[in-house]
């Protein structure tokens, strides 16, 4: 599994602006294209952005950016890669916490995402979910790599909530793939919901619903 | 409450394919526009969709276009006025059967909805949750509009959840207003993901765990 210091890739943290990615087998150029792109596509989606547009922020000539990316359509794969490796990030350090019960493990999660979106004023969300909304104007080739990252996080999740039932922390006995699949599927929703409303209040019902769900009801599956 | 047959506007039936829309209040260029722009931006979004585009699938020129809306952005509104009366009517023809139970409306609905998403091979989502996604990238005017079509969306479900409520159909006592907002936030992220996979098991899981939760879970709000 991937490992990357979130903040090389995010762009998020004041530390990270404007200096250039520290990992060798990256490139500057392509590090700072990558940043680019994933701050663009977060915010406003793959259709209403331009090649150009990311090139002036990233202050990178257009001949560099195609010795790196054969086209958008690759760009946009390679934005893929890079969120998930930052998400597998985000969620390994939250589900990886031992020192905290399973299930305030997600709720670790779900606090440190939601504290990054407000870094941002809810104006960005979630790449994956953006482009899932989009998919019937994407290339193709983006349908598998987005239904594999959902799949690769629901999967986190479900081991996360697997743990959660181990520990008695759910009261009756979900199936924990399913769980996780409803947990991504929400998770989505309350994200747009919350750059709607530029605030928190979608993702806190969203959660609180769930979490008493899971431990108070016992889905039919 | 706008009444609209529902068939005049999403085309989503043989009948409808090509033939002028019959109400006399709105002029059969301007319904062929409505038309069109709803099929488009169900299926794509706002952001990937030009008027041009719009106008040759509707076969009307672009002076005609400009006699009816101003811009694309009076357009996008105009888009989302229709939906919502589509949807108002798809609604309320489940929520008002009083010969089912009300969570077996609200089942109704799904099943209609499901169905149409079907018809289309999956390809066109929900035009608000689209738009929602999108919002980054639109004008700040269609913010409002579609924070109103979910709270409309929302009351009538909350109703329907509180009558479900009054006939002892939900085992415990959630609170009717933010169960409905559960329900959309996870239905637009169902939405989403029955458009990416292409299929009904998406919105099939939401919606068993959704119930399962009604009626056998406790929201702790």
């Amino acid at each position: 599994m991937p490992r990357q210091t979130p903040d090389s890739l995010r762009s998020e943290t004041p530390r990270a602006k404007g200096r250039p990615r520290k990992d060798p087998a990256l490139s500057e150029v392509r590090a700072r294209l990558i940043r680019s792109g994933l701050e663009h596509l977060t915010e406003r989606g793959y259709s209403a952005i331009g090649i150009d547009q990311i090139l002036r922020d990233a202050s990178v000539p257009k001949g560099s950016f195609y010795h790196y990316f054969q086209n958008k359509e690759a760009f946009g794969l390679a934005l893929i890669d890079a969120y998930q490796a930052y998400f597998a990030d985000l969620l390994e350090g939250a589900f990886d916490d031992q020192t905290l019960a399973p299930l305030d493990r997600l709720r670790l999660f779900i606090q440190r995402a939601t504290e990054g979106m407000a870094r941002h004023g809810y104006r960005r969300g979630c790449l994956v979910g953006n482009l899932g909304q989009e998919m019937s104007a994407l290339p193709e080739s983006f349908r598998q790599a987005l239904t594999n990252v959902f799949e690769d996080w629901q999967a986190r999740t479900a081991s996360c909530l697997s743990e959660a039932q181990d520990a008695g922390q759910l009261t009756h006995s979900p199936d924990p793939a399913a769980l996780a699949q409803f947990f991504w599927i929400g998770w989505e929703g309350a994200i747009l919901r919350a750059k709607l409303e530029q605030g928190p209040e979608p993702i806190r019902l969203f959660a609180d619903l769930f979490f008493s769900m899971l431990q108070e009801g016992e889905p039919n599956r």
